[in-house]
C-alpha cells in the first residue's frame, strides 16, 4: 500500500476525526478510503468516503483495516508544511509517512481494539444548503452565551438562536442567502454547540454544507471536502431535550 | 432609539472605558452621547463625548440614561469584524446589537446601580501636544523596570523616566518631536504606569494625544478619536507621591 | 566604549548567549568583542567573535571585561524593533542603550562573579555542511518522538534519527543535498535534543552551519552570523551514552 496526497488534505481529515474520537478504524481498498467513528457519548458521529481518485496517488491491493491513533497523526503532521505531499505506507505492522527528506513512523493500534461504529440511518426531508462561512458566523455568535443553540428551519428563513437570563444571540439567513431550502411547515431542534464548533473549525476546505433536521431529531450535516472536493462525509449530531 | 456606527469604533469606546470601570451608565440624548467612569481605587476617570454627528446613523428621542455591563459589550463585539457596521436598539430592557445576520441581545443593569461619577476641575497651564506612538514607546519601555513614571515637562523637552536598583528606562522628546509645548520654568510628577499603559493600548484610533500636568498633580490626557476624530475624551491620572 | 549595532543582531547574540547561560562575561578590546559560555551541566558550550568591522560603529580603547545578566539584556530589547539600530556605552558600572528617543539603563554584574569557561580542544576530521533549514526540519520533526537524536554521517549521506517504543523519525539527506561532506568510513553518536533544538531556534541569520563530529564524540556546530556574516561562533554539546 502507498498513498500520496497534500499535506492540508490529510490534516483536515485527521481533524475532522479528531473532533469526535482519538482512535479509528480505516477501511482501505483499491476503491479508497473509509472511516466511521462516534464519540464515546454516542452524541456525534462522522462518516469519511475517500475515493481513490481524491489522493495524488493510490496504490493498493486487497482489502485493508488500519487502526490508527489519532493524536499520534496529529503529531506527525505537525511537521508538515501545508502545501508539501505526504506519502503513506504499511511496513512491518507501521504506518510510514515520508515529507520531503522526513520520515517517520507510527505503530499500528491492535485492529481489534477498536471498533467500526454502524451509523444510524438518519433522514430528514427537511433541509438547508448554506455557505460553510454563513454557518459558522452564527455559531461563533452564540459561542459565549450557552452551551446549546437551537435551530429553526421554515419554507423561509434558517435561524440559529442561543440565549441566557441575560443575553442572546440571533442568526437568521432569509431564503435569498441560502444555496437550496426545502421545509413544509417549521422544523426546530436543540443541539450541543460544542460539537457543532468543534467540527466547523474542523472542516477547513468545504464551501458549502447541507444541514438536515427535524423536530427533536438528529442533525446530518453532509460535506464535500479536500482538493477538488472529491472527498465526502457526514456528520451526525443527537439533539439536546429543550428544557 | 437606533445608532449605527462601524464596530472598530464600539470596540474603542468600550475599551476606553474597560481600562477603569466594568459598568458603566450612558447618558443619552438627541444630541448624542456623553459617558464618566471613574476606577473603583479613585485614581483614574475618563469622559467621553461622542456627538451625534460622529455616528453613521443617529436617531435618538428624549434624553435617557443606560447602565451597561462593559465585559459583557466586549464579548458581543468579539464575534464582530472591525470594518462592520454595528446598529444598537434599546428593546424591552435590553440592548439590542445587530451586524449583518447576527443579532445579540444583552440585559441593561438597573440605572439605580451604577452612578456617574462628578469629573473634579482640573487644569493647568503646563502640557505637551505629542503623538500618541511616540508617547507610547516611553511607557512601553519602562514597563519592565518600575510600576511609576515620572513626567516632567521643561519649556524645551519631555522626558519620561522609571527605575529601579538595577535598571532605568527614559524616553526624552526634544520640542521639534513635540507637537505643541508650554511650559514655564519646570514641573515633575510622578503617576502610576499600569494604568497608563492600558489606557494607550484602549485609544486605538488617536494620532496625537495633549498631556497637562504640573508638579504632583493630577494629569489630564485630552483625545479625539473615532472615524473622523469627532469623539473627544479625557483621561485623568492621580499622582503618586514620591518616595 | 560606544558600539553600535542593529537590534536584530544583538537579540540574536542575546538569544544565542541564552541558549547556555543566564550570565555571560564579556572581552572587549579595540579589535572586537569576544564570549564563551557554558551550561551549568557543562553538556553544552557556546564561543562567539564579533569583530569590530561586524558593528555598525565600534569605538573602543583598551581592554575591558563586562558581566551582564543575559535575561536583563533581553528585557532591553524587548522594546526595540528589529530594524533599529541600537547604540550601547559603559558608564559609571552600567550600561546604557539607546534606541531612538529611548535610553535604557542596566547595571554591570560583578566581574569576579561570572567564571569565563575553557572551551575544550574538540576536533573531528568528520563533518557536514549543510542548509541550516534543513538541519532544523529534520530535529523539529524528532521533538514529540524522543528527548535524543542519533547523527550518522558516511561518505554518501547524513542522517538524524531519534525513535520510541511506538514512533520513530528519520532525516536522511542525500549527499546532493549538502554543502561538503567529509567523511571516511561511518560515524555516529547520540546527543541531547532540547539543547540542539534551542540552539538552532536561537540562530536567526545564518544560512549554513558545519557540523563535526565522530563516534560517541563531542559535536562541534561552526557557523556565521550577523549582518555580512562576520561574526563567527562555535557550539560545543557533549555526547549522550547509547542505552
Amino acid at each position: 500500500m502507498r498513498i500520496t496526497l497534500p499535506v492540508k488534505n490529510l490534516k483536515e481529515i485527521t481533524d475532522l476525526l479528531n473532533t469526535v474520537v482519538t482512535e479509528v478504524k480505516l477501511q482501505v481498498s483499491p476503491d479508497g478510503i473509509s472511516v466511521k467513528a462516534v464519540d464515546p457519548a454516542h452524541v456525534a458521529m462522522i462518516s469519511l468516503e475517500l475515493p481513490k481518485q481524491s489522493f495524488t496517488e493510490f496504490s493498493v491491493e486487497g482489502e485493508d483495516e488500519m487502526a490508527v491513533d489519532v493524536e499520534r497523526l496529529k503529531s506527525v503532521l505537525k511537521v508538515a508544511k501545508d502545501q508539501d505531499d505526504i506519502s503513506v505506507s504499511k511496513e512491518n505492522g507501521k504506518l510510514s509517512f515520508e515529507i520531503g527528506t522526513i520520515n517517520k513512523k507510527i505503530n499500528l493500534l491492535d485492529n481489534s481494539s477498536v471498533t467500526t461504529p454502524k451509523i444510524p440511518h438518519i433522514s430528514s426531508d427537511s433541509f438547508v444548503v448554506l455557505m460553510k462561512t454563513d454557518a459558522e458566523r452564527g455559531l461563533k455568535a452564540a459561542e459565549d452565551v450557552s452551551d446549546a443553540i437551537r435551530f429553526t428551519l421554515s419554507a423561509d428563513d434558517f435561524s440559529a438562536r442561543s440565549f441566557s437570563d441575560t443575553e442572546e444571540s440571533e442568526m437568521r439567513l432569509p431564503k435569498d442567502m441560502l444555496k437550496e431550502i426545502s421545509c413544509k411547515g417549521t422544523v426546530k431542534s436543540l443541539y450541543p454547540l460544542e460539537y457543532l464548533l468543534r467540527f466547523m473549525r474542523s472542516l477547513a476546505s468545504a464551501e458549502e454544507i447541507k444541514i438536515s433536521f427535524k423536530d427533536d431529531y438528529p442533525m446530518i450535516i453532509d460535506f464535500k471536502f479536500g482538493r477538488q472536493g472529491d472527498m465526502t462525509g457526514s456528520f451526525l449530531l443527537a439533539p439536546r431535550m429543550e428544557q
